[in-house]
């Protein structure tokens, strides 16, 4: 990770010579915004040496063909908004934001595709294409904020995984600035394609690590016109894990199937001060249907109620309306918010193991909590097994025990969730915040494999360097 | 590709040693049969030095170690009923078969996965997993002889893909034999993971250059216990074609939607002594529509009827009985078949538009008839825009002049093809059959990217040498 060379005034100067002076900023007042993201910044957070806005695809590969040859480290940004550090200059150099490039360049019906620079907030592209009857399937939770581009670099998942799938599923076409400056065109208007490999994947999920992506092609759907939800509770998390399977093989598919330990479920109804009648239950499953026939969705809502009821649920409530269904989302939602009341430090976690561990891994977390003197709620995708354990300090613990006790605790359930068949990271990827950890649990010829592609696309390791590998 | 080693008697004697006698082939009539796939044994056939029937990865790892260390080209084989001549060992050297390694591992109903070994005939996992009420939704017309070790070679795609999409949104876990005899562990049973790079969707579709595929984890879904047929008549392809997002954007996704242009259909029908009325009509559109719920698809198979016919069906017959579905697809399913007998020497090619390109391509189809003297029925999948435009040999033609012919409409086909935004090959891969045509219409930046990739992998170029690049 040594040997880089620093952005020098005259470096500087030749930035702007690509970009505009206005998009080349250095005062440290400007710079800070972008030396951090939704990690905790006193750990991870980073300064910058320069930060440049460019305008262009063309001006991306002018930035990235000068850093190649100075050997300066270039550090990609969306909105910043990611969760594993992985817009975060941890090495200086220079930072390139792509907040002006965030057109949507063309509306294609006729091929249901959307054509938008890497930029484009994610919501902005859903709310255009809903005015058409169109979808956006990739949908993360932080909907409102992030960019397509960072949705890319994350193959970002969300609340609509389990009918819908992860972001990478509606990427057919990415513009593609290589690490050393070129432009590639991967892809493009086609729902299938095997002329040669299939690089776009290779890219999408692959943090910034090997090229900037400028444009992407975004495969949409027809709009679901209806839905409608539903919350389950159960006594354990077993019995509320148990029963997703016997949905899904009964040829219904749910948009979602999210899942609240009553750890996450009490703390964010006290915070929003809501009236879920959480007191026996263990577990809930929030369960969302969708579709463009109100009343199939109504028919599989029932028949998924029952087959809840069947397999051991408490309660159920549906909610076909749209307060009640923004009711309970917003308990779903505000579990984080909610414990950061409690304490604002906090590891937000992001495994993802076989839908059938879930329940093994809540006995698990029980145990660390008591053996690293942290609190453990656990929520999250159940439909996709990924699951937001969130390690939080206990306030009167001093930062140094805390920093001692979560990467003991943290290399204990990367472990327990690498022996269940299961990985670090689900959709928030490994960034700077797990990189220590992944090469302890990944198979190592697989960690060769990474490493050998890596220095094959990006030779001087200048793109996002340090980032999934240390 | 030069400088490559033969498979001398003392390589020969260590295979043996490493996966036994009996499965160790060098008899020329033993050997013939994996000469060849399912192009023209003429043109492409390519006789094997040995032929190995390992029956664990372990023996497919110490074979390539051996071929790796010897420096004998090594070409990877499923069933051999590839389009593309991926299979057909053109160099010579090892020729590896997985047919041995046909096993159903594991059939985890609770995560809803199965785990197979890559040799297994796909359907045989269809039917297996049919009997658990579970799904296998990767489904390529060639089902009945096709292993998934091959669809996962070519990334399959086949009738079901509109709604379904193709064999790599179904394989979510990966056991590879890299080009130098290491085994690595690929993904897992899991439905999402951003724990690295996604080097399992960059196998997928690399036909066998980037190590051997031993194992597959694969994604189930709950099986569509209902379905219908429509059949759509129209009096132009560009007719037929301009339906195809109005049904999508109403929220339907139909399984399948097949095209047939009036040559295709005409030839198939006499074939089979079928009498569709397609007198009257350029085009055909053959939709499917599956689910679990019989009224529903009753519902919208009535509704993408209407639609056909508002947007200039001539006609519109509904099949919903068993008898009558099969008599339609085995139109479908026959083209390839009844052009044999009018001419068996054909170039049957994979060409993926954007969908609303297909209109426009039919003309340019019948502007090469004429320049090439050739005939060139299309059909295909329409909701992908992936078409098996087919060059037929007039039966008087030479050889010789057809061979010229041939080639020069291959280019031409494919120059229009990428004009268009289209690649030129959707299900079948490149292979030796399309190469010397890849490296004319590719994003010279992608072709270096891709490049870049195999030689970081393999770096020997042992592992099916010449297949994709020239």
């Amino acid at each position: 990770m040594t040997g880089y060379n620093k952005a020098t005034p005259a470096v500087v100067e030749a930035l702007r010579g690509i970009c505009g002076k206005g998009n080349v900023l250095v005062d440290v007042e400007k710079i800070e915004a972008y030396s951090h993201d939704e990690t905790d910044a006193a750990e991870y957070g980073s300064m910058p040496e320069v930060v440049v806005l460019p305008t262009s695809s063309e001006q991306v590969a002018g930035i990235v063909k000068l850093a190649n040859k100075e050997h300066i480290p270039i550090t990609p940004r969306g909105a910043g908004s990611g969760l594993s550090g992985g817009a975060i200059p941890h090495l200086g150099g220079i930072v390139l934001s792509l907040e002006k490039m965030n057109k949507l360049l063309e509306l294609d019906k006729e091929n249901m595709v959307a054509v938008v620079e890497a930029g484009i907030v994610t919501n902005d592209l859903a709310n255009t294409v809903q005015a058409e009857g169109l979808f956006f399937a990739g949908y993360p939770m932080s909907l409102q904020t992030c960019v397509i581009g960072g949705n890319i670099a994350e193959n970002a998942g969300g609340g609509k995984a389990v009918k819908y799938g992860v972001t990478g599923r509606y990427i057919i076409g990415l513009e593609l600035v290589t690490p050393e400056g070129e432009v590639a065109q991967l892809g493009g208007k086609l729902s299938k394609d095997v002329s040669g490999y299939d690089l776009k994947s290779l890219i999408i999920g692959s943090e910034g690590t090997l090229g900037i992506v400028t444009k992407a092609i975004i495969k949409l759907i027809g709009y679901p016109s209806s839905k409608s939800d539903l919350l389950a509770l159960f006594k354990t998390p077993k019995e509320a894990i148990d029963v997703v399977p016997v949905i899904l093989t009964r040829g219904m598919t749910p948009t979602s199937i999210e899942f609240m330990d009553q750890k996450s479920c009490i703390a964010s109804c006290k915070y929003l001060n809501e009236s879920l009648p959480y007191e026996n239950c263990g577990a809930m499953l929030l369960i969302e249907l969708d579709g463009s026939n109100a009343a199939q969705i109504e028919m599989d809502l029932i028949e998924t109620g029952k087959l809840c009821k069947e397999h051991g649920a408490l309660e159920v409530y549906v909610a076909e309306d749209k307060n009640n269904i923004e009711r309970i989302w917003n308990v779903r939602r505000n579990i984080a918010e909610a414990w950061k009341v409690f304490s604002p430090v906090q590891s937000l976690e992001d495994i993802v193991v076989p839908i059938s561990k879930i329940p093994a891994i809540i006995p698990e977390l029980e145990r660390m909590e008591k053996q690293y003197n942290v609190q453990i709620p656990c929520y999250g995708h159940a439909g996709d097994g990924n699951l937001h354990a969130t390690l939080v300090k206990d306030p009167a613990m001093s930062m140094e025990d805390w920093k001692k006790n979560e990467t003991a605790c943290l290399r204990e359930l990367y472990r327990v969730t690498s022996n269940m068949g299961g990985k670090i990271s689900g959709e928030h990827g490994i960034g700077i915040k797990r990189r220590e950890f992944l090469r302890e649990v990944i198979d190592p010829v697989e960690l060769k494999m990474m490493r050998a592609v890596k220095q094959a696309l990006d030779p001087n390791n200048i793109m996002n360097p340090g980032k999934i590998f240390v």
